[in-house]
């Protein structure tokens, strides 16, 4: 039986300034089955609370202790290992950063630049790394579904051009980290084995939350969908749905999903 | 008995705006011993017309059928496919295709583009590969050494963003393309068996010119060479070298390095 249930935000909730039709419905209905929700974003070019504004702007009853972002569990690492940040992030995100210690040693924190990534905003983090400080990435999404409808080049792109060039692997702490997921889930006191996630991104969500023990994870065709996604990572998806309001619907239905998967 | 010697050039015969001591002579007794000699270089900042001024200002007697650059392969290609070019080079490379049809489908060459490298530019390509459109590199070189003397990110990395956004693989031109050295070395009438390389970049430079048949390659310590790069890559290096005035030694030495590698 499923108690918690991780649900992304970007393509889910909404894709660009629209809510996906239904959504808030759903996620009500969510709750009045007696589940709990988290909402789980690698969205980056935003600091936390203006995630939530646009959350409730768009009527969802979310609170800020629901959702949960890479850069709190980033913060965390900062203080326990005495780095200081060097930031290639989003400008509106540099906020969330503002309270730390300036006086360690330096890791390089890669979030969605957008047009903050340059060739020379590149290449100073790479000469960072070449000096020896650590690679860590808010989020390794490869594109995103943007406001033009289009998809565009997430962070995962730049953090692997800069893997590339030092031979070294960056630490993750967005989804498909698996410590992620666990994280959240653990806020709810549920097991992983009671939990689902439904999300738009095969890779991240899907495959992410499957392989951190979550018992169902449904992919929707909403937000950065491609078909050919359902097949395209390991493990794949229980089950593609054209959006949350039909993931939400095989949850509260009696229907087991594992025991028999729709055709 | 080796009769073609491919030389890599900036890094070897040259470093920033300075030549490598010793260099200029180094390829002078190189040629009077009865070798061949030949220029292969990813570099793709500049024209090949610029590329030879700069030799020639540094002492080099160089004539442009001896120096291969990526692009000449790469306009044969697009003239062969159909193809027309959508750049993402440096704005000195781009009279190098001026020449080029404009009313074929799109084909994304990446070259070092330096400071054109942006996010715009970046997703630009990303969405037409997505439509499409092969990648075409013209060196996947991680990095190089800069004019300031420190490392600096190469066309690689970029590349590498871009096949991880769309999965799929870049078509590559330049070094360590097998049939850019072979072409190098046909152009003498040598064979494989009969040639060997001087380079810096234990990756393309050396790895690459032994997987394509070189008989013997020597890495230099000059240029990007780090501490490591010997073992880095396989093949290895046949020896690794301070400069190119030592790899030309053991050259024209009677000497077999294969026989006996210095210890």
């Amino acid at each position: 039986m499923i108690q918690t249930v991780l649900v992304d935000v970007s393509g889910v909730l909404y894709q660009g300034a629209e809510v996906v039709p239904g959504a808030v419905e759903a996620l009500a209905r969510l709750r009045s089955s007696g589940r709990q929700v988290r909402c789980l974003t690698n969205s980056t070019r935003q600091p936390k609370h203006r995630i939530m504004a646009k959350l409730h702007n768009l009527g969802f009853a979310i609170r800020p202790e629901e959702v949960f972002t890479p850069v709190a569990a980033v913060l965390d690492w900062l203080v326990r290992t005495g780095h200081s940040p060097h930031l290639l992030v989003h400008p509106e995100l540099e906020e969330e950063f503002s309270g730390c210690d300036r006086s360690g040693p330096l890791a390089v924190i890669v979030g969605d630049a957008a047009e903050e990534f340059s060739y020379e905003s590149m290449n100073r983090a790479y000469r960072l790394l070449q000096k020896g400080a650590p690679l860590i990435a808010l989020a390794k999404n490869r594109v995103f579904m943007d406001k033009d409808g289009q998809l565009s080049l997430d962070a995962g792109c730049f953090v692997k051009a800069l893997e590339h060039a030092t031979g070294a692997r960056a630490r993750l702490f967005g989804k498909p980290d698996s410590e992620f997921f666990r994280a959240a889930i653990a806020s709810t006191r549920a097991s992983p084995a009671q939990s689902a996630m439904i999300g738009d991104d095969a890779e991240s969500d899907i495959a992410g939350a499957l392989a951190a023990g979550a018992a169902e994870a449904y992919l929707v065709r909403t937000g950065k969908f491609r078909e050919g996604d359902e097949t395209r990572f390991a493990p794949e998806p229980t089950a593609t749905v054209d959006d949350i309001c039909e993931a939400v619907a095989y949850l509260t239905s009696s229907v087991s999903l594992k025991a028999e998967p729709p055709t």
